[in-house]
């Protein structure tokens, strides 16, 4: 199945960056800059769609500034785009590389997607039995071929999008492009971010997976797109289409927790006040007598800031990252895994050394890297205790719609208590920030919340799996 | 003129990494894991040389990671080697990147150096006029050319060490390989960092720039090498050879300011404390009336703590930056130079909006980065007003010794009163600590730093600049 | 529009190569092969698909053995797949190459094409309006489209190919892949050539544009595919299907003068001793008083040597060619052009001094080469008389059915008489062979014959362009 | 040991190619364009070596054509260079590759080299006792060496290289560059070939391998270089120097049967008729009762075509090469090896089926593509017999000159009647040229030639081998 899939290691939590814009002119300069703002969202690959004279598609495996040559971008003479940024190991081919397109009667139209349509096996078949015929057989062709059979049949787009939208079963941040109209679409429960910004001298308008998107253009921040909203971004602002929202949202926490730069505000909470929160409420859940905080870097900052701020314990950099170290060698000789860990972090003795350590993390996946941390905070830093508070609740649950968690055996959390856990990883102590504490960090009710992967309970029908609650679309008729 | 000297740019604060060892087996390997976390001391080249049956060197320009294949370093049979890894603009041509080696009739002699030989010039002329003859004219061919001629002469390395070291003017921390003996040697002065350490369980001993090269290895750190001394690393420890040390020490204290990890220990001095222990000095000497205390993301942050500690201000991530911008897009429009800035770091209004903020860095060399931030905080953050705080004295002259800051009017702070340079930046106020203050916060008497660059004042003789104090050699008989 | 289509450069005669393979088993091994044999029909571009469980296609730019990994290729599972190799400055993207395939509801469909389809324009725009999307709006795309639509409607491929077939106009050769049932169809007039082979041993079946294909892989020439015929090959041999022919055949004369390789038999004639027949038959029309004749290597090896048959006049090498020049290198002085011509062809002086020389090649475009060989001749070979004989009749009308010589103008025959171009290009005499003597030297009749670049009339109806004469087509019912 | 090594394989016979230019301007550009026309003596390495302000080199492995950048070659203003082609599998680094080069106190001293110093380990070892020092041990860094120490003695370049000549044994075609002056030079028996050209209108001279290189810069041929005599290019002209011919020369014969351009003159006999000679001469000593010779393309080519003349018997091209075929892929079935062949040679049935063949090439070294094509062409050409002849006498002992053929016994004429080899590579019949026949085809005297390879016996002192008779060396004072 298509979308965003992502593989599962001990730091998976990776998704994918949409922007769309529309400009008075060098639309492709602008996608180009927001995409690399976006980049934290997906390195494997990144593409860009614009309309200049026609259908423009530059895009390929790699970063942003690796895949797109800046003189062709700076020379495309565009007022209308979209572009993407993309994660995943089932990217094999470039051809597998969004934004995708198709020439179709009705226009040339292209898409941009983050996140994971659950029923899109059913749809690709079904289409196919009505004659159409695939390259990928992705989500992403399905919706355009759908989209283009729409517009055949009523030659109105909005209501076009409108009706492929209520087909789909799953989580979306679309952009989308077709000829010179551009809209960015987000599904009836809001699961992935996006959000409507307006470039200072009206030089144009844009919608991103997140804010700082925005804020790399100069754009004013104007307000998050609705879940169940469509937008189109005209010439002078933006054309709102109800597609049908959901009674209750349903956002991923994750995206606060760890997946959104700590720069960016999402559906009103800016996610580094959300990590401050979150460590702050771990203080009060979960203190610990300690003489010093110590953030993972960087994963764990904002939190142990919080944690620090909670506690009335200092913080201080006792864990130093090597930036250069992207792929792990492996010597021939027994203690290669030893070193294998201290190359990427390495502790600040005269921070550590004879101290009592909180160490503070968004979340523990397999755990195997935390191990390691605990190992040698007190084996090279010579700590004499090792706290660790995690910012989330324990991950149990497959994620189906965004971030790759599928095997649930993956994760140290399954089946096993916080006890069980903290004796594997050789913790003075281990304490998790509960669900409630989460939600109320957060500052959003839990009703609107995707926790899935920590609950098991899901917003949409995952065949299989228990949904959150028997969810009522409104608007949807 | 050769050795490592750097590009000057905003933040052009580079030098090469050093490292010998001498192992039971696999001593290319540790010496991969040592460059690696050396990395940050020189991105543009990285080179190893080990002694396997003979002389067996791997360079290349790049990484070590990119350069160094690791499967052939795994089968690199070698219990003795040397690395390096070099940052200039001036090595444009694989044979130019270190570690350097010639063949010669008292066995294969290869060199690693960080540093500047002053008198370079003359030495190549001088052996040119004798009947040497070179591929680069480097100070490294010089140096292995003086040194085969003495073991010649005396069949006695150490002595003959010590005899070309005393024709060197400039600064050195070298790691020698000679057929499978292998040496790591520190100017009289001590400019240049150099330190031992010993592998655990009998597996080796290790020399390095900086102890978190021992660090990775899990080695124990022994004790810096002493300026004047050259060490020969051997089966069962080191041998120290006096070479002739200085009265007086000359650390370079950039090294602490900014070069060295924040996790190595530099002649006795963690970097970390020493960053946090300046940052706390600055704050009595130029306190501020704010409401947080931002550091520059990553150069800022130890520095900022000491400043949040010794104001009492609380210290808060205001500032985020983009790991993936490495190289800047300039866009075909007049935005671009905002945008820029605001692609490597953005501000976390959270964080900074209608607040008092005080920023601390490690230095300011132009200052146009530092004016952009300064506006960026204002202009996006909505920050109240802007205090700069600078963790080092105004740099002032150019560095002969392993940084290149060449010419003296790239400097803001030439000719220029720190008034003008708070106008230029547009902060509502600056300070740098001042000279007795660093030398306070390091620790280390001013006799025994070298302050070259903020003072104008050498530890050696540069043609056409001031000597700091006349100097004696001892042991040099 | 799509197909091959080509540049036109001084020997521009350039068309693609297609092969299908059933076998018991590495087909994609075989397909591998009989491309490396064909590669001379295109160098662009090089690709292949197979039936391995699913469709699974590679292909890219380059030569074959430069795209295709050996070892995927040899570790495909396979019993039944096609190949291609391109050649067209049109192909910039990685997505143009060929074969193309598409993935719809009556199976994975996969196609190579050699030739041009004159209507593609109508038939995608036909297409488009029906709600048919495309990526490539690619003649082949179409084709499949259309195939699919077919196949959907009857459920009979054989049918479906027949009904596909009549809608096309232009030339065609097709290897065509409809999940693990494989087809090799030739269009109505035979203009483009396809062949078909038994391996030895039962070890499968192929059908190729050229017989070289089968001898490399040691198959046994069959016979040619009939102009109007499809060829599904079946585990037991071949399954004949009539699409419907032509009365008269079109067969393109240019592929026995210059395209195919010299050691293929097409259409019952082989292609050396068409050429050899070709010479023999200019010697007898055009003859020469000269003391050697000397052939343009290698294009005008086997005209010549039938020029010496015919003439009586030995033949010598007296022009050698420098195989690793592949891209020209202009210096900036006067005399580069000069150099130029030279570094590709050499006369040799021992051959050709004082001598009355006949050079021989199969055709001239623009003359410029011609006119630096002559000089070349006379100036540093000291030839006293340079006679140029060519073997196909004058070039003087584009082709549209799978070279690309579009433009009139760039003919040095366009608008000028023998005399004319025997002055321009500074030859003491030049002849070209008749129409008449070219088409006894095939012997093949005229009306069989496609002889639209050197007549202007073509077998099927160009836009603008003289046709043929009127063809009826059989079986078309 | 170093200079031109090569590794055996069934066709190894390499050799290195060099050039010398003095010119009004552009030098750099005649190199690159000579050196592309020696491109056949050398494929693995390239490199270029001129005077512009002070030496320049640019080198790599690769074509010409690859490693050299025509920007870059056209900007470099130059009057004076040299320039190499190089093979060998001993080439591994980039800094292998020639020109080699130091800058010295006399100067900086570039030198390319084709041939072999057999004492080139005993002159390293004793310039490493005398202090020297080297990066590779090479016979050129050697050479620059003692050149260098000579200079400084004597202050006379001329007199210097004489006295450097003096200790060489072995063959060599030295082009030399000392700062703004060149020479090129033979060793005293002329092993390896070398000659003068005059460019027209004044723009200058040059040295190099073979004419061709001339030719392609339209010079005129003036001269052989003759042996033992080195010639420095001046504005004028050529100055030259006697550095002390052998008695008796030893033109490497293996230059006109296989390794020099057919289009190339060498001491006075013209290649190709050298080889037209040959096979004359072949003829006349091994008649076949057959209805057709084919050449072994392309190195049989002039020799068949003598064959031809000799027997009367018509010459055609019975087989095809595939020029795209430059590595092998073996499929993983039995049929493999068959491909193979087949697909770098296919026989043309219309030119051999039924018929008795005669095929010429020029040499036999292991003998396996031979077997493959006898067979070939008996079965899939219906050749109904083969008859082998060949341009040389079969080779049993090893080249210490300049061609690596080391092992004895990977020669199919190691200890084999020919009747032996007949009957391995399945021929109906098959002949050597004899040495005596060979000498008369050439021209040139038993005595002038080294027929080592065939015969056993060398020109010079090699360890373990007979010399050909005892040399004296005249002009040796």
């Amino acid at each position: 199945m298509g979308g965003c899939a992502f593989d599962v290691s001990d730091k998976p939590h990776e998704a994918c960056g949409v922007v769309a814009v529309r400009s008075k002119k060098d639309a492709a300069s602008y996608i180009y800059y927001a995409l690399r703002a976006l980049q934290h969202r997906g390195q494997e690959a990144s593409g860009i769609a614009v309309y200049s004279g026609g259908l423009k598609v530059k895009k390929g495996l790699g970063l942003v500034s690796d895949v797109l040559n800046t003189e062709e971008i700076s020379k495309l003479e565009s007022k209308v785009g979209i572009g993407h940024t993309y994660y995943s190991i089932k990217v094999s081919k470039p051809e597998n590389v969004q934004p995708q397109f198709l020439k179709t009667g009705v226009g040339d139209i292209a898409i941009g997607h983050n996140g994971i349509i659950v029923n899109s096996g059913i749809l690709v078949s079904k289409l196919k039995n009505e004659g159409k015929h695939f390259i990928l057989e992705s989500e992403e062709e399905a919706i355009i071929m759908m989209l283009s059979e729409q517009i055949r049949n009523t030659n109105d787009i909005p209501k076009s999008i409108k009706a492929v939208c209520k087909e789909l079963i799953g989580s979306y941040a679309f952009v989308l492009l077709i000829d010179d109209r551009v809209f960015a679409i987000r599904d009836p429960y809001g699961i992935r971010p996006l959000c409507l910004g307006k470039m200072k001298d009206g030089k144009g308008f844009v919608a991103a997976s997140e804010s700082v998107a925005l804020d790399v253009l100069g754009a004013d921040f104007v307000r998050d797109i609705m879940p169940g909203e469509a937008v189109e971004l005209t010439e002078d602002g933006f054309k709102s289409i109800n597609i049908g929202a959901s009674i209750n949202r349903a956002h991923c926490f994750f995206e606060w927790v760890y997946f959104a730069r700590a720069d960016s505000v999402l559906d009103g909470m800016s996610v580094y006040e959300a990590r401050k929160r979150i460590g702050w409420r771990l203080a009060k859940e979960a203190p610990a007598v300690a003489d010093v905080v110590v953030p993972i870097p960087d994963s764990g900052r904002a939190h142990a800031y919080g944690y620090a701020l909670g506690s009335g314990i200092k913080m201080n950099e006792g864990l130093m990252k090597n930036r250069y170290i992207h792929r792990t060698f492996i010597m021939p000789s027994q203690d290669a895994r030893e070193i294998s860990v201290r190359e990427k972090m390495n502790p600040v003795k005269a921070v550590v050394e004879g101290k009592r350590v909180v160490i503070v993390d968004d979340s523990i996946v397999r755990g195997t890297t935390m191990k390691r941390i605990v190992k040698m905070l007190k084996e090279d830093g010579h700590a004499t205790e090792v706290h660790v508070r995690i910012g989330s609740p324990p991950l149990i649950a497959p994620c189906y719609l965004g971030i790759d968690m599928t095997d649930r055996d993956q994760f140290i959390a399954d089946n096993r208590t916080v006890e069980d856990i903290r004796k594997e990883i050789d913790a003075d102590s281990l304490a998790y920030i509960s669900k409630e504490g989460l939600v109320e960090a957060l500052n959003i009710e839990k009703e609107n919340l995707c926790m899935g992967c920590v609950s098991g309970e899901y917003p949409v029908n995952i065949p299989g799996e228990r949904r959150r609650f028997q969810q009522t679309l409104e608007g949807f008729t």
